[in-house]
């Protein structure tokens, strides 16, 4: 977790070798990976322990934002726990046999639990963020390592900061969702998560370079404040 | 979808000659199969294209319980429509860039929408059911082939049957969840999704004759209503 503050989102479904590639290409530059369904269903969790060997000291999410039952949220932990090292829920789904169960799982295959706070996109606004308050009380009651809050929405980072001060906060939506790289760091977020403006620039490296320096400048604004 | 009103819940990661046979021994008594994330991410996707052969003509439902942003479901949504014949999604992301966007992914992979009104566990309280007002705007708007309403909740199925009637219901909760086979018929479901109580017995269809049974008696009820 040392270096930049990127974690780069693997979504699409890609062919292996592709992928390893990118990986180890992007490595020194990285916080880590975040690895969507989408690419999982078809490659089957195990790619997942064939990619970190291209990379095996940054941190790796899987992307499943759970929202079932304790039952099967705690099988998927115990499924992703061998190739892992964090996992992504939502929090909705509420504490009693669900969140309890899952945070019972992620400590016992050593998963780093975060949980969603708000999510990015227009139709959140619909009901989502109207349920900040019960949320955080479920997330508080959790008390997971770290929170997802929308790069989209600064304010919100600010409030997720403030609610939760000793959490990790991930913020996805830099990029094709509409956030520049770095605003979600000068609000205070820990990492941010960005997928398709890396993952499909002609050159990814040099991708990741312009969001450093982006991100560089946002922690000085930090400062400043 | 002929003959009972059971999916059987396959979501146990499970070595793949005992699900073939599981499956094809089951195939007359029901109307589909519902797979959980689990089992998906160990065997991948491609796995449910064997089981089918062995029961190609139920329903094949993909319970991922998606709740994400539109790019990643709609992304997901190609990714199973070639093996599924339904797909189970959350409704609380709402609809403008994530139902909206699935919904049209689901058309062109010729995938039956379903969408979740609430939930079966305790923590369900602490949230989801205080949102039923908004979430049934958000299903009518989406208008879904069908919705999944708790067997554990009779008058949640009850509610769900009056605000969308042209709608399948499938009701999970039944058994290790605490609801008896039958009730969630009885309260006007039309399928009810029965997972450990078949699978795990240690004579899966003669579990599946007694669940029957149940339901037949169930379904007289309905009629004596």
């Amino acid at each position: 977790m040392q270096g930049s503050r990127i974690i780069v989102a693997l979504d699409k479904p890609t062919p292996r070798e592709i992928l390893e590639k990118l990986v180890s290409s992007l490595c020194d530059l990285v916080s880590g990976y975040k690895i969507g369904l989408p690419l999982l269903l078809v490659n089957g969790v195990s790619i997942v322990g064939e990619l970190r060997e291209q990379c095996p000291k940054v941190l790796w999410m899987a992307d499943l934002k759970l929202a079932d039952i304790g039952y099967i949220m705690s099988l998927t932990a115990s499924v992703v726990g061998e190739y892992f090292d964090a996992i992504i829920a939502h929090s909705f789904v509420g504490y009693d046999d669900a969140l309890d169960k899952l945070k019972e799982a992620c400590k016992e295959s050593n998963l780093k639990l975060v949980l969603v706070y708000s999510m990015t996109h227009k139709g959140a606004l619909e009901i989502y963020m109207k349920l900040r308050k019960l949320l955080a009380e479920i997330i508080r009651r959790t008390d997971p390592w770290g929170i997802i809050a929308p790069a989209t929405l600064p304010e919100i980072i600010k409030e997720a900061r403030a609610l939760f001060p000793g959490k990790k906060i991930f913020s996805p939506g830099i990029g094709a969702q509409g956030a520049r790289p770095g605003q979600a760091l000068c609000a205070g977020a820990d990492y941010e998560i960005i997928g398709r403006m890396i993952v499909e620039s002609s050159n990814p490296r040099k991708a990741i370079e312009e969001v450093i320096r982006a991100q560089e400048e946002a922690l000085q604004c930090r400062t400043a404040i």
